[in-house]
């Protein structure tokens, strides 16, 4: 892994070198290959609940030395870092599957505690957001909903009521990531369906669980499993299911904006662990490339493809890197509307780079390369879904064309 | 699924209709969409052994239509069609991932069963091959060495020294595909490890199974499935396992010809099954294409990304199977040897599409498409192996590059 | 060229040999090695007309070898081929830049004489076509209009009003193939504009040429060439152009279904060509990869990369003349009207082969590529147009998939 | 032109930005819209020598506004701009494909400014340097050899023997681009063809032109034009050709060492350009895609294949700026040397994302794309080039990747 580092470490990465990031960076380095790649193909191959007590266990030293939630300021017990530097960090964290989750980062917990720091009342984040926080709970999002597509965010079959100082809400959602074990959902409802502002339809609310009114019906099985806890993607039918007006998110009628909101940060939260998980399949395919004999001394990386992929590849990587790292500095600097059209960028653009270098990762592995003796098909099949989730690329596409084509003085009924 | 035949029998076609086609495809189709589209999923989604007594009333079935074992001449009660004809029943079995086990063609015991037909001793055949075919025992193929890349076919650690009227054969062989539950494995050996001629130094060998001297280590963990009986790739040891030597199939040193004379045909036969998934993708694709709604009457096909996935995809799957046919006409009128090209040029070629077709009808389906609610997303992890075996893509574009070049004059060490 | 034509003659295409395909294209392949190749790069890089003496005789020795003409009947002194035959021939001509019209086959004139072959009243065909089909006269198509997309063919701004016994035709058309020089032009104008089937409101007319009311505003400068003469895109102004009614080709109104008409022949004609582009083009790249050395006995031809491209080449060249071949014996069989769906596949997929062919020919001859001591530099930038001409490859695609979801239920406004 | 700016300065850029590139952009930008852009497209299409004394006038404007010469320092006339500032600027020129003329930073003479001004003896710079660098004069580099592959840079066929004072070099040349009207060339010749290093065989030595010893035998047809001067690319016999040695660059047998020191800052000057380019079409696809009428209010930029097609340009356009900026950035910084992997990957990633770009501007104007009507059509030719140029892109993938694999201990025989 010393030749890892040491190609990661290009000259052009030091531009984005902060104080932080040279002292933390080979700190979380060395946490870890000392703690994680050494478990995470275990973690990944057997059900997630046999991992609980010892992925406890490693939140517990992450804390000790002050690395657990590297997203959230110092008055969080986080390291209190800019999006620049969280950037490298999550990148970092990224290149092993289990890394957000030990470092209290992954999603959806993330998007959940940005989301309430930032629109929930006192009262839900003392009782939910802290221990979220803490990684004594964990927590998921109910917002897709098999029925109605959801490129169309207007569409929305899921209703809220009020009912007295209830609200009732009664609907069904899917891909609601992690519900299984979670202690809480946050659901988006539609509160007022008849609204002339369809954008104005729904709201946020936060749902306790487990809950008499929602059954998680199953873990939808996504490439051939179905997981469990933490790591599954739950089906959930709300069925009478009564929770406190005062459960609301922000205010009734802005679930839309809300989403939105959640989202834009969501999308740069993936690109980054993306553009880990690029450097780690990256790193297998020059390792396997410079050790798999094809007979005597000549290689596999002799192999005049082979060397191109990799060529190609890291250009790739370093464009999505370099994208992503600028979109971060920009919304440091700019803040998070000043960067609409960058995260639609990054959206897509990282997404078609990560399944293109593991594609190729894998070839070079050969047979290995579909075992789950690497973790190359791990990714392989659960990051198809990158080009899917948080808006397909298409959706992003379409979005990013129109906001340029306006301004060129193109009409559009509505973007 | 009328939809979709009448898609499928496009003006095309024709050129390749003959009496049998005529007669049989639509039986084949109708016992298709009777009895094997409504129990696929439930198959492929549990453990293979809970299916078989299932899929063994299939075969009966099969069996007593005459629709069994469908590469097999009458003599050895097939229906004796040509390889064209062949080419369009094989795709057809190939839309469901259970076709080719109901009708006893799948690998890779039709390719054993060629195999032997042409070079293995009666006494073997009586005993080995005559079941086979009756799809009363299944067999395996063990060539694949963990320790040594396939693509360079005079590496090979395992072993058969002569002992008095046996071999004693000691090895590590992965990847040999339904290990599991099989009767009987072909392995490729050395027996001649010496030989100034690298490429008669191996033979192949049958052993039968189970053996006190092969031990079926596990089965790999592909794609996150470790898969069991015929689903599976068996990771195999052998310790002084002893055969007698009337074992084995054809001439001591032979194994690597034989290996062709296997692999050539077995070529082909992906390339007619992953049509008939493609096809099959391409009918999923436009099913929901053309009834997913994205709000009121616009549906997901009236999105012009779309429609360019479908005319490409139809245009690539198009290409794909007039070279197949073709190729398999070529075969029935020249003989294998004379296609080498082609079937090179089909087997990566084929790959490509197949991937791309089921990667675009995964993206048509969203969220739906990464799960296990339809079938693509089984083929699109299981079938991603299709450009690494039988030589992986790479090998055969180089191959047939310089038998091109050779044309033109260009000298290489060897080919 | 030996070796060229080897290559050619692979195995597959024994499976479209007739007769007269055995018979003619051997005379086709030595008037092209004797006549055409040593003087194709000369002709196209001199004025048109420079080379229209020394054309003229080749197309006597044509009209005695009895090869001239080659789409055409008996009767009107053509071989009489099907159109699975002269797919073959128009592939052979194809393989130089100067081939079709030496044999009077190319485009604009060859879809001119099939429609008014099957369109104009006998005193046109008396006057026009006989004399085009022997080849003293040369024709144009005026259909294209700057001002209008002609992707939607409802919008046209030329028109040809009754007056008298005559038509008076004003507008502004370009992209007229060869018009300088033309002894006349079949013209597209609106007869009745205000038509309430849009497509009906157009009609087809003959203009002679010259003539007062048209004038040729200028050969349009197209990759850096205005040409002349054949080789050449007119833009004309027709100012109170006056015509006698009995100019028109067909009924009046009928302009759109003629050009339908016209144009579906058309593109199979142009993909027929463009296989003969793509297989010299690959034969010029291995050519020079077998022959070129890196230092010593070190050949471009030994890099992989390479190997690959001709591999990949090879590939997509079969892929293609197999569809088009397809194409052309599915319309002898079945006629123009049931392949709609495989014109516009083919126009679209040959066209991507096409540039991608030639764009890895280039590359492999490196700074030689882009000069014009080859003939692929020529290509390279007129054969741009083929993603564009007779409709564009997006247009089609369009088409294709709404044909295709049209079967699976889903309603379009119109098609 | 307006709409071009203002998308032209996202948000992105503004990291880049300093107090030269605030002051100087706007008035470069002025500059081109005023004199410039008004004035290319007749420049580029007539013989060059039609333009001089217009372009001469433009050059003196340049000069006393400051802007001239924007690559040098002060002392030497220029604005003194760090890389990462010229990147800037060199990136506004390039929009125009006769920006760096007017402001004399084109290639050939930046880089042989850049090679002189760090190697020349000073009576060598009194006398061609300094009017170089006032644009009194114009240069050429005579190093390629169409005998030999250049990719092998010990292959080389011309040479400098030692006569007395003087070396007589023999030697053919080509693609000495500009060598028409050049007042010198700087050319590469075998001084010690026999050295034990092959990499110490040849010296760059200066021509004085015209001179008997050196004849232009042409200039070379690319693309169908063979142009003149300053658009150009000559072919040059060196037949006895006698010049004092003190005409050497730099030291005797250190010609491959100064061409790398001059073609790697020479690579990056090309990227800065081609993101110009790539700016200037993507600019103009915009526009047209808004404006185009396919009928009535729908424009083509409604259509939503030309709208991937601008997010994908626009994702691929910001890589390839970041790449090269960062680059540049880098090299301020830590040196040439230090970014050579950069370097590489810049080359063949901005040549793709140039040529890509291009090929989807010309498709979204349709025939009028093709035509000389827009600049496209000149760039899309012309620009075929920079896949091949300075090293074509398979050579820099190829040592990018062995420069990676080394540092995982893969050994090559040589880099």
């Amino acid at each position: 892994m010393g030749i890892f580092w040491s190609i990661y470490q290009s000259v052009m990465i030091d531009f984005f070198t902060t104080d932080n990031t040279t002292r933390l960076l080979p700190v979380y380095r060395q946490f870890l290959e000392e703690h994680v790649y050494p478990i995470e193909r275990e973690v990944i191959s057997r059900p997630f609940r046999q991992s609980l007590t010892q992925l406890q266990k490693l939140r517990e030293k992450a804390k000790e030395q002050g690395l657990f939630v590297p997203h959230l300021p110092k008055e969080d017990n986080g390291p209190g870092l800019s999006l620049i530097e969280f950037a490298q960090v999550s990148e970092l964290l990224g290149t092993t599957p289990i890394g957000h989750f030990i470092f209290n980062c992954q999603a959806p917990d993330i998007g959940n505690m940005e989301l309430m720091h930032a629109f929930a009342a006192p009262h839900l984040n003392d009782t939910y957001l802290k221990p979220l926080q803490r990684g004594e709970i964990r927590s998921c999002f109910a917002m897709t909903e098999p029925e109605f597509a959801g490129s169309n965010p207007v569409l929305m079959g899921t209703t809220a009521v009020r009912n007295g100082d209830d609200y009732i809400i009664n609907g069904h959602k899917w891909f609601t990531s992690s519900a299984d074990g979670a202690s809480f959902t946050i659901v988006m409802a539609a509160t007022d369906a008849a609204s002339s502002n369809p954008y104005e339809r729904a709201s946020m609310i936060l749902v306790p669980l487990p809950h008499p009114g929602v059954k998680l019906l199953r873990n939808i099985p996504v490439m051939g499993e179905s997981g469990e806890d933490y790591m599954s993607h739950g089906e959930l039918q709300f069925t009478d299911c009564r929770v406190p007006l005062s459960n609301i998110i922000g205010e009734e009628g802005k679930g839309f904006a809300l989403a939105q909101a959640r989202l834009g940060p969501g999308r740069i939260h993936h690109c980054m662990r993306w553009i880990g998980i690029c450097q780690r399949a990256f790193d297998l395919m020059c390792q396997y490339a410079a050790s798999r004999s094809l007979g005597g001394q000549r290689m596999l990386g002799h192999q005049q493809v082979i060397q191109f992929w990799i060529a190609e590849s890291k250009a790739n990587i370093q464009a999505a890197r370099l994208m992503v790292l600028h979109t971060a500095a920009a919304m440091d600097k700019f803040g998070a509307r000043a960067v609409k059209e960058e995260i639609s960028t990054i959206k897509f653009f990282v997404a078609r780079v990560l399944m293109d270098v593991l594609d190729k990762a894998i070839q070079v592995h050969g047979a290995l390369g579909i075992t789950d003796d690497t973790i190359l098909a791990y990714w392989f099949r659960h990051e198809r879904a990158a080009r899917i989730y948080d808006g397909p690329d298409e959706v992003h596409k379409a979005s990013l064309a129109k906001s340029i084509l306006k301004k060129y003085g193109l009409k559009f009924e509505r973007l």
